[in-house]
């Protein structure tokens, strides 16, 4: 074995293992028939802290969201090759796989977030058909993007937007920003829906109209705290949009969501709670015929189009980068309300 | 005045008023610019006993189900003819209304529903463009189901259901057996989940597969309730549904319903609750990509259609048929558990 090769016998890593968050030494990811992958750039998404917090019960390397080199593949024709890499991975035999969309196979892997080691560490293995090649005009800081822009490029996969519709995106956060662009490319007349005023302006800077709600707007407040939401945006908003997509991540979105769908309109779920079940208004549902879409996973290549392009810059949504040795900092960072796009770097 | 015009100056109606049902004798119905009709048989729907049981706020004649013969109209050509009524009479200004569906208009009155008299009288009164003529092969017995059946076809309207799709309907009801008949001519792969052997075997007869689940199956049960439901519908049927329709009228229905569809399915809600917020697993429709649906009222002329072909048989539906005279009786006997389509009568 030559030396260059043992030197990296042993990796870092973020684990969470055990409910503890650390930084470890592990073996090299090494699974047969995949591409070993050295990551250059991860991003820190919520579904990160989430496991942190002890929601989801998995135990690993952390990450999802990254760019890398490809190193070794059954597919010679990507060693070397700057990749992003779709997350999840399928049995390859049901009926999801065999139509080429392992997003809903039932017994799918996840990078970092089911029953596979994630992006927060040196290096991580993806099969080869999972890796999509980086146009070369796009930097890693933008690729790092690729995944949660895919998520938010999913809902045109899902629904038919565009200019002759009435668009709410609410909340501010790292998703609401990425789908609010999205959305824009389509010409559809969009308003983001927010509570915070430095990142309002992040969007506004894009050529997004926004609109500032109170604290008490969609937060996680109490009964009496969602009906001032409503009546708070209910003047110049109430029950007027096609669509609204709810990205706040806050129990009450759903409440302010419902408030600004009109009839037949669409509301497009985006946020998980873990908190348990939501309580939903059932009988506006029906009585005028809303519908409610749920969302989650996209396709890479509408976002790497979207990157290339230059039709989306992300790079403003940057809010800090650490080096993978100070991950633990970084996730602390990440945690702290208002923080956008937390990176970890292995180049340092 | 000649005598036999005089002898209806009041007439007969079930009140709903300050709480109390009651028959009445009021004055005969007349609208500027619209058509008087002889009610001839009428339709009991659970609408008209939740608003008995005063969830909605509704004072007057109750009724909103009818087929009765035009007595007068500004649009002659209705004179004298047999017909049905659109329930939704919009402003016929604003933007649903110019599109020529009244059913989403905001100001919009609602045959005895919403600020409009109904159809439990000897005589209501619609705009003319409210009416549809019957065909001639359609008996009253069937023409009086055209509403709620309009209704059921409204879930076509929405959604694309063919014979490649796996589908449930939960509630073997008015409402769930009309969905059943309804989408069962689509050719999908059917089936309809109740609790009621008795009216699963009319289902069973219509040649629809039925499922009969315990008594905790879908009712309003405790948590504990739901979760046995289920495991109890896991084995057979679990997440296996592009299509799954709740019209059970129960709170966990929906939770059910979250049980059988698949992964990117949908759920088509047809049931209102009065009891406040439903609680909803958001987490389980972001996750899978579930899309839930509200769905109430539908077009008359794909109803009529499918009475005129005979390709549905509504009579076996039909429980009681009661005198208006009998009409408080009536409403009792429809609001007993188990009882299917309640008629009320002027001919007599």
């Amino acid at each position: 074995m030559p030396d260059a090769y043992r030197s990296f016998a042993r990796v870092k890593a973020l684990r969470f293992e055990q409910g503890e968050l650390h930084l470890a030494e592990i073996a090299k990811p090494n699974r047969e028939g995949e591409a070993l992958v050295r990551v250059t750039l991860a991003g820190i998404c919520n579904t990160d802290l989430e496991i942190v917090r002890g929601y989801t019960g998995f135990n690993g390397t952390l990450g999802h969201e990254f760019v890398g080199v490809v190193e070794t593949s059954p597919d010679a024709s990507q060693i070397g090759r700057r990749v992003v890499g779709e997350i999840n991975i399928g049995c390859g035999n049901c009926n999801c796989c065999q139509a080429g969309d392992a997003r809903h196979c039932t017994t799918r892997t996840a990078l970092g977030i089911h029953r596979r080691d994630g992006a927060f560490a040196e290096f991580l293995t993806l099969p080869p058909q999972n890796l999509f090649v980086v146009p070369d005009n796009v930097s890693d800081r933008q690729a790092v993007f690729t995944e949660p822009l895919a998520a938010a490029c999913e809902i045109l996969d899902q629904v038919t937007i565009n200019y002759s519709h009435k668009v709410a995106v609410i909340g501010d956060g790292k998703l609401g920003q990425l789908i609010a662009r999205v959305l824009a490319t389509t010409g559809c007349e969009l308003i983001l829906i927010g509570k915070h005023a430095d990142k309002l302006e992040l969007a506004a800077k894009a050529g997004i109209k926004t609109f500032k709600c109170g604290v008490s707007g969609y937060g996680t407040g109490s009964g009496s705290d969602r009906v001032r939401s409503g009546k708070e945006i209910t003047g110049a908003l109430h029950r007027s949009f096609d669509f609204v997509v709810e990205a706040s991540g806050s129990v009450s979105g759903l409440q302010t969501a419902l408030d600004l769908v009109k009839a037949r309109g669409t509301i497009i779920l985006k946020s998980t709670f873990h908190g348990g079940a939501v309580p939903v208004d059932t009988t506006r549902i029906v009585v005028d015929e809303i519908s409610l879409v749920g969302s989650r996973c996209g396709r890479f290549e509408a976002a790497l189009k979207l990157l290339e392009s230059g039709q989306i810059n992300v790079e403003p949504l940057i809010a800090a980068e650490f080096p993978l040795t100070e991950a633990v900092n970084a996730m602390a960072s990440a945690a702290k309300l208002g923080t956008l796009k937390t990176l970890l770097t292995t180049v340092y």
